[in-house]
């Protein structure tokens, strides 16, 4: 009789990632993975998972718990998760205290300090990848939280299979390099928390509940105990696959635009910096606006204070043009159309 | 004195799509623009809006309301509107009794019928545009709807400002003419559902709240009344700016895309039909699924009946290429790879 469907389909999620980090692997050393594990149960499925099938494909497997120090008794907690990690055969287990700063919101901060001591632990060991638990029902949250911001296709794009940190970016890696040292990937993004719970259950895995996930006043745990169940109701139990299906369906849409958007810049950039306007004028306008926001940001103004009416006003320099006056972006930056250029120019430089 | 804010900010909206509308028409005579009417708030907000504005600038303005004889009575309501409209000073006003059929469920049918009057009224009297009294409210309610759908960029694009039928599409019409008789108008697509309440009660104009509106047996309705609502509650008091903001920015992506998969379709098609795979390749996959799916179509499948996993089952034959067997698409369309190409074609031509 072979495993309980639940723990199958777990394993099963794990293998197939497996099997992804040796083609990335060199083949001369055994590959580390390392379970980023909060005791919580999918992450402790995770664990259990990847400690079974890591043998079974010459893998070594490692864990990690997280200390954010926010609750009393945290730190006995992170021990005990640790303690239980190491008993399902992973080595090396590290627990690690972190500062939660408070920068973006106790969540962001929390997120921050989070991926900080997870990129420590993996460069550390040296580990090919580090496996997160994220499930599709944290995926579809994610694509709700994006469309409360209403900034378009990449805030629907959620989190990604394969990315270099909390953001889902792709590509090179903060240091410049082309090949990163270690990559964060999340198998179970097409699996149901349901089956997570039930996994622990049959293993007799003991989970930890966080608190903060029931807290009402954490957005997420809005969205997950309040906005989810009612909109499930208002349209159908198809819901929450049809909010992860759209965030790799808007994943790959923003990537192609910004793909385009990249091409079109260099393709109206002068040597001098200017923008052609002949250029910019032929593009769509999905194309056109990336151009003007990568310009931007190019030009000094931070990312996150650039806003859509910042890009839009600057698209009208070049769309409905009117002898209009210089405008003032983020930054000190200003966006000035001088003939048939645009001009983006940081102040007193 | 100027009108009451609500009144002021419908009555601009109105003016701003008349400028658009005396843009498009033919200078020799006075255009006719007709408001759809239901008789309730939004729309004879619409109403008594354009016939405010349109004898200032030059433009001839009347109604239609539609009978959808779903309910008893409903041919004396539907007089009833028609003689308000007549008494704001429309004129013609039309009251137009339709068969709803059964087609796609209730709401679709009403829907199908009701722009089937609306195109005939607008042929009969040769107008130039027909406004919807959609608001931000029904928009933010459309992107949810496609949100459930969960088919991508093009879903989240809610309806258009401009348009030639229900479906939002541009270009040219389902008679192959690029000249369109009529265009379907939104005017209140940036406005609020209480802003056209306010602006009914300050004008003393009667509305009629349509009980299918509260029916919880339709979809639309149950977003209205429980979804929105609590996603408000847990996400904020900006949602429905950001789901009206997300369906703007995901029209102009998927414009985007769609014009890139053009492209790439007519790039990669050689004379004989079939499209280079070393074409296809090199495409983002966003683009790619885009091509395949036209291409799918064009060889007689039915967009309806063509499914996400369709497509990626197609994409197989050129990404993951292991000498797998001919594909059956719907529409007893058939899809092959063969040497360098991908051949879609019809079974029994």
């Amino acid at each position: 009789m072979g495993p309980h469907p639940a723990v199958a389909a777990i394993r099963l999620a794990v293998r197939r990632v497996l099997h992804e980090v040796l083609l990335d692997a060199r083949p001369e050393v055994a590959p580390l993975v390392i379970a980023a594990c909060s005791g919580g149960a999918d992450s402790m499925a995770l664990a259990s998972a990847l400690a079974f099938e890591a043998p079974r494909v010459g893998v070594r497997a490692g864990a990690v718990t997280v200390d954010h120090g926010l609750q009393a008794g945290s730190g006995a907690r992170a021990r005990e998760v640790a303690e239980r990690l190491a008993s399902l055969g992973l080595d090396p287990v590290d627990a690690v205290a972190v500062e939660v700063g408070r920068g973006g919101g106790p969540e962001a901060a929390a997120r921050t300090a989070r991926y900080a001591a997870l990129d420590a632990v993996a460069e550390r060991y040296r580990a090919t990848a580090v496996l997160l638990g994220h499930t599709r029902d944290d995926q579809a949250e994610t694509v709700l939280l994006g469309l409360a911001r209403g900034s378009g296709t990449r805030s629907l794009a959620g989190m990604a299979a394969v990315s270099l940190g909390p953001s889902g970016a792709k590509g090179p890696g903060a240091n410049g390099s082309g090949d990163p040292a270690h990559r964060y990937r999340r198998p179970f993004l097409a699996i149901d928390r349901q089956t997570t719970r039930k996994a622990c259950l049959v293993q007799s895995l003991p989970v930890w509940d966080d608190p903060h996930n029931a807290d009402p006043s954490f957005t997420r745990s809005r969205v997950r105990h309040e906005a989810l169940p009612v909109l499930e109701k208002a349209l159908g139990r198809g819901v929450v696959e049809a909010l992860a299906r759209t965030a790799r369906l808007s994943r790959d849409d923003a990537d192609a635009l910004d793909a385009w958007a990249l091409e079109a810049q260099r393709a109206a950039t002068r040597p001098d910096g200017t923008l052609e306007i002949a250029a910019l004028r032929t593009l769509p306008p999905a194309v056109r606006r990336r151009v003007l926001r990568r310009a931007a940001i190019a030009a000094g103004s931070p990312a996150g204070s650039l806003f859509a009416r910042h890009i839009e006003e600057t698209d009208r320099l070049i769309t409905a043009w009117r002898g209009q006056r210089p405008l003032n972006l983020p930054g000190r930056v200003e966006a000035r159309r001088q003939g048939g250029r645009l001009v983006l120019q940081q102040a007193n430089q």
